[in-house]
């Protein structure tokens, strides 16, 4: 018995070779959305159980491994799945091929004060800001943004990690010792009344699409459930909000999925961060959209023509955190689909989401989805 | 560097493995379905190049070989991909594990009489036939139906091959000696105005779904446009073929997709033929449909919720055949999704689809996509 599966390089049904810094749950989706196009991945992960290993070549070796990085040089394209991977191996690699999005925007987005300071240059809204380098700096940005304020470390934070908000002076001296003296940045706290997200595409000639905003609610630092359209979304809304990930994609030379992450306050929209790549609260779109964020994202940066990022009817998309839903409680729901990432469950893992439509039943379906264990 | 992907049948994540005779594009698309479900599949196939070897395990060997038989019977369940599996390995394998659908549908579907004669046990009209396992049975046929008539092998008949139109007499020889003597069925040629299909879907505990039916357009006997749901269709005609497909199924104590195609003449709907499979006019359901055929069939076969066969808005599937298109141009129609099965081109080999959505623009799109080279 065989269970070998080649990868066929040589076959001329093969449209192209891509490869993916990163092997979870996001290279996992993009390669269920490449195979249709005839689009195989190569995932460099270190982890010998990464969810894309089903689906997709899998390289077991850390991001800067030479020999990981000679694979990923001989791929017509090569993407990242998650933003933590070391810029010098992207810019490694956008020497001996094309490597989409920019090395750029990964520099960016992996620090929140060049992020924000990209923002503002670009006369995109964002919380008042300062940069933190010393507890000193600390002390002049609580000064200056007052109470209560958050401060973030400029880099790998995600999933609420990495950050304390400030309430009063007498906090500074526990924050600044548990987020480890390391730079941060200082924000106003905004009292935002949502958070919502946009995802757009760019393509290489520069062609761009927009999905619609999505409404993401959270729970401990983790998305729970986004809403798409978010609702009561205005054409004057989703407009600014696109302006501004235009923006953005033109000055980094963008191609691929952007996700954009802002909060709206007060009718204002400010911007709060960014991910240079497909985006959890874009997985709506796998049955949500007329096409989906991970086969945009492949189109973007192979040159194909993108796909149109319309939302028929409402939708919902809630994660599946800690605990893996029951399969049957799922599917009874009118509208449901489930997708599981092949992760064992652990407490405050992502391991798999629910995608639900329905227009009018949307609301109570999605009831009825979050009050199974582990959903939402 | 690994290019090991191992299938974790002990990963806590994998809802369940399931077994399928066959590899070809229907078990790709099976399995690309699957993933998100986290079921895994195995597929038995003895070419080295199965499309779904890609995104399933492949076990390279026949499909009655014993240790392939070993490996599919430690599934939770096993199905086919393709009919004409022989029908031994199935029930030798339903008394190991469940085999979905069940043996008695690939004993009937392989055989073009005993489908005719199970439909009209059934009450489900067909055109007139006759058995004819002798020259001088052909000619006793000829004398009853009248001509045109057609002879078709009973068994190992597709894509239009293994039958023979006859218009009078002088033709019986010559096809007779054709076909090899082999044992055939004589039908009326009915003049029809279309082919349709119909799609149902049987879960476990007897629940059904139906497809809306579609319209099939043939040329040299190979599938080449399906439109759905079939234009013009009203609600009569659509609970017309569902009631026919819900007695097969009730019949065959069927679990899984089952294809029922059908001729439309004067008013009247004949049954052609059947697939106990999921089928080649069903793949506009993954774009075109609220849950996709492939889903659905592994839902049914492993005793879940069916997904809603509701298809929203008129579509058509455009089958690629002989040539690879140019997915550039394929594209660059909007609405326009594209499937490879990962298969080399040769002169009328099905190497794979697209799905064009677009209501009021539908027609427009099709036409662009059905001027590309190797496409409809």
């Amino acid at each position: 018995m065989s269970s070998t599966r080649p990868i066929r390089e040589r076959n001329p049904a093969t449209t192209a070779v891509v490869g993916v810094l990163g092997g979870g749950q996001l290279g996992r989706m993009l390669a269920l959305a490449g195979h249709p196009l005839g689009v195989e991945l190569v995932c460099v992960d270190p982890s010998a159980d990464a969810p894309a290993a089903a689906v997709a070549r899998h390289v077991t070796r850390d991001y800067a491994d030479p020999e990981a990085l000679a694979a990923l040089a001989s791929c017509a394209v090569v993407t990242y799945e998650f933003e933590s991977v070391p810029v010098s191996a992207a810019e490694a690699l956008a020497e001996k091929t094309r490597v989409s999005p920019p090395p750029e925007a990964l520099r960016v987005a992996q620090d929140r004060l060049l992020e924000k300071q990209c923002f503002r240059a670009l006369g995109i809204p964002t919380p008042d800001f300062a940069a933190v380098g010393s507890r000193a700096e600390l002390e002049a940005g609580c000064e200056a943004l007052g109470f209560p304020a958050v401060l973030k470390t400029r880099r790998l934070g995600y999933d609420g990690k990495g950050q304390r908000v400030l309430r009063s002076r007498k906090e500074l001296d526990d924050a600044w010792t548990a987020l480890g003296g390391v730079p941060c940045i200082l924000e106003r706290f905004v009292p935002f009344e949502r958070e919502l997200s946009l995802l757009v595409v760019r393509g290489q000639d520069g062609s761009t699409v927009h999905y619609p905003l999505v409404e993401n609610e959270h729970e401990g630092g983790i998305l729970r459930v986004t809403r798409a359209p978010a609702p009561g979304l205005t054409p004057s809304l989703q407009a600014r909000a696109a302006e501004y990930g235009s923006r953005l994609c033109a000055r980094l030379a963008y191609v691929g999925v952007l996700a954009l992450e802002l909060f709206e306050a007060g009718g204002e929209l400010l911007a709060n961060e960014m991910a240079p790549r497909v985006h959890n609260s874009g997985h709506f779109t796998i049955e949500g959209a007329r096409t989906s964020q991970f086969e945009n994202h492949l189109r973007a940066i192979l040159g194909l023509p993108l796909g149109s990022p319309e939302v028929p009817e409402p939708c919902a998309m809630l994660n599946c955190v800690g605990a893996l839903p029951d399969p049957h409680a799922v599917l009874s729901v009118p509208g449901a689909h489930l997708h599981l990432y092949g992760k064992a469950p652990r407490a405050g893992r992502k391991v798999g989401h629910i995608t639900v439509t329905g227009e009018q039943a949307l609301a109570e379906r999605l009831e009825r989805l979050r009050a199974l264990p582990g959903v939402g």
